[in-house]
């Protein structure tokens, strides 16, 4: 069974968002805070019919032989959602980013200027086939004041046209216009690729998810794009890293949750310590069954590991595999990272402080862990909250992003009658 | 004359720039100062050969019978390469925006946190044939941390080749590596096309010039980019204007420098205010020779009005040209800022402050006035020092834009084997 729908109009939605961008932006925090927990209450209310459409969603999936990580990701049960409803009512408990005055100052001539946060506009979020994106996402663009337009997966079209639909009748009954949540009801890659480029009316684009759908909305897109996610984290081991630290960090890092992007997706060694160290590393990674993939030195002294290539280097596992290099000083391993890096978290564990600073200035990423695991890089982790995303790029927010990131500044000057 | 070189190897100057960036990073403040005032003192030392190349692209300019305000912007004189000069040793003068402490904690487990300044990395400056921008911007990327890769307008490449062989001279007498500051010695398209594409190693690209460089940068690069300054920028008159404010601030938006961002080039007046002060804005308008291009309404009461199109709404006049809408309420002035504005400054002259207040929660721009001219939108003016530009985008930098926008952040965990 499949859902074909009518060609949508993607820019009539988009100047609708935009429209109602600018009545959520004169809300107070308690008029949004009201529509969350309201949307929150609807949500467990009317969970059956997203049940019922997300039935849809697994038989067509299921049909289609989708393998069953992704199936899991796509299903819903009454329980995830009323987690998705707890997740809005936390949303609604943090702190409002807009409105905040972050600096002010008066002019020689009596201007006074103020620098407020204000909200971005209008948020496009392009996803995967992940429901809950479209419930979490667009709690923190209503808290933001930001208006949503949601392009999720076509494999989840049909759970996320349900939950969006819960979601409009909830607004209906709160100050948050309903046109702040658009749907773009299709899976015809046009309609996505139309919010790549719709600057008048889109604000910024979010990808969430694999690093080829976030590729293409970077690569494609002149809308500013918010860049969240791929973690090809290293844990380089030095000469002077203490046995249990490193172990335990390598194996928190590798293990903990190998699908995540802070997860470590390749172990960096100095020859030494590999000489020293060889039979509990290799005790802690089968232990742990943990896949090497090394290189030549590796492949001597491991028989069970594999020969790791460009790819492995290049590529995060999101599983229990690990490539292993091996290098004779600290500025291979930084060398390594700069090459395959994504800029996401990356560790030294050494008990040589200078070492350690050299490496964490050196190494350009999000975070650097001294002597700790990758696993922190995390806005929850972190104590910020709920989070948009984790920011591999540089301008606007980097690391892991919480509601301020969707806001920028407006300056307010206020006279009477200056001139220059 | 006309000077044709070999085809330059851009990528390779990328890569040098990023390996240079990483030394320049771990410089202090006081080696990145005395580079600068060095840079400064030969500068002054060698303006003559500085000179001599400027001819040669005056003489070009002649030859293709280029427009004087283009001329002029191209010539260099003694008294102007010492102003660059100038301006480096006040770029010194500044507070160096890297490695400030944003925000540091300790979580539960001990894993120290701080959040802490750094440099981008290295900054694509491409711009038009002005050659201030190649002295001013390698201040402020040197100051800041960052490599810097120039791409200036074919124009003046032979002025900035003199000038960057100058800046190279010096920086060998310095802790700077001169590869931090890259020339690339072309007047091919081309070249500038590969910067758009360099993500590896280029980390921002600030295009400085019109609008139509700006809008080539921001559709074809994939490098994230600084947009910078077109401002069509609106004076609203509301019915509940002060005359006296409201003639002094229009004519010190128009005509203060009408060839600048933050100058004024659309006047929206409402009916009844015009009704009852036509007399003196009309000689306002006329005593400053601003020339008026009107909607019907301004036609009928001033005859020798030009009729306005859509192109005197859309585009900067730069000019004592002045576009004049007639509006019947606030609503519609906001409305026609939505439609013609660039989201750079846009003032309301009124005695209303509930008025005031809806114009500056509605309209979406860097700075709103009330009460003031546009013409404070500028780092000078507001006392930011140096300026880089004036962003007209909202993510990562908006309004104008000082040494902190050529910074990012990094998060640095201090642990003792903290796992999660």
């Amino acid at each position: 069974m499949t859902t074909i729908k009518p060609t949508v109009n993607v820019e009539a939605q988009a100047i609708e968002a935009k429209k109602a961008a600018k009545k959520l932006a004169m809300l107070t925090t308690e008029e949004k805070n009201e529509a969350l927990t309201h949307l929150a209450s609807i949500l467990e209310a009317e969970y059956q019919s997203i049940l019922e459409a997300n039935e849809q969603d697994l038989e067509n999936g299921r049909e289609k032989g989708f393998e069953d990580a992704f199936m899991d990701r796509l299903a819903l049960t009454k329980e995830r959602i009323f987690d998705f409803a707890n997740g809005l009512r936390e949303v609604a408990e943090l702190e409002d980013p807009t409105g905040h005055v972050l600096s002010d100052w008066t002019l020689e001539n009596g201007l006074g200027v103020e620098k407020v946060t204000v909200p971005l506009g209008v948020i496009g979020m392009i996803y995967e086939a992940r429901p809950n994106v479209t419930v979490d996402s667009t709690g923190l663009a209503l808290k933001s004041g930001n208006a949503i337009v949601l392009k999720g997966g076509s494999s989840a079209i049909n759970s996320n046209r349900a939950i969006v639909e819960v979601l409009h009748r909830g607004l209906e009954e709160t100050k948050v216009p309903k046109e702040a949540v658009q749907f773009i009801d299709s899976t015809d890659r046009e309609a996505t690729q139309q919010l790549f480029t719709m600057k008048e009316h889109v604000d910024v684009l979010i990808p969430r998810g694999g690093g080829s759908l976030i590729s293409a909305v970077v690569n494609n897109a002149t809308v500013p794009v918010l860049e969240t996610g791929v973690g090809n984290c290293h844990v380089y081991i030095d000469k002077e890293a203490d046995v249990e630290k490193a172990l335990n960090i390598l194996v928190n890092a590798k293990t903990d949750r190998p699908a995540v992007c802070n997860a470590a997706e390749t172990l960096i060694v100095h020859k030494d310590w590999l000489n020293e160290n060889l039979d509990a590393l290799t005790k802690a990674l089968k232990d742990n069954e943990i896949n090497v993939h090394g290189d030549e030195e590796i492949l001597k002294v491991m028989p069970a590991a594999q020969e790791a290539g460009e790819s492995d280097w290049a590529n995060e596992y999101l599983s229990k595999d690990i490539a292993i290099k091996t290098v004779s000083n600290a500025e291979e391993a930084i060398d390594h990272i700069e090459t395959y890096g994504t800029k996401h978290s990356e560790a030294i564990v050494t008990e040589n402080g200078e070492t350690a600073k050299t490496f964490m200035s050196l190494v350009d990423a999000a975070a650097i862990y001294h002597n700790a695991s990758t696993r922190f890089t995390d806005g929850g982790a972190l104590g910020f909250g709920a989070e948009i995303g984790i920011s591999t790029q540089k301008l606007h927010a980097r690391g892991p992003m919480g509601l301020p990131a969707l806001t920028t500044v407006k300056y307010i000057m206020s006279g009477n009658g200056q001139i220059r």
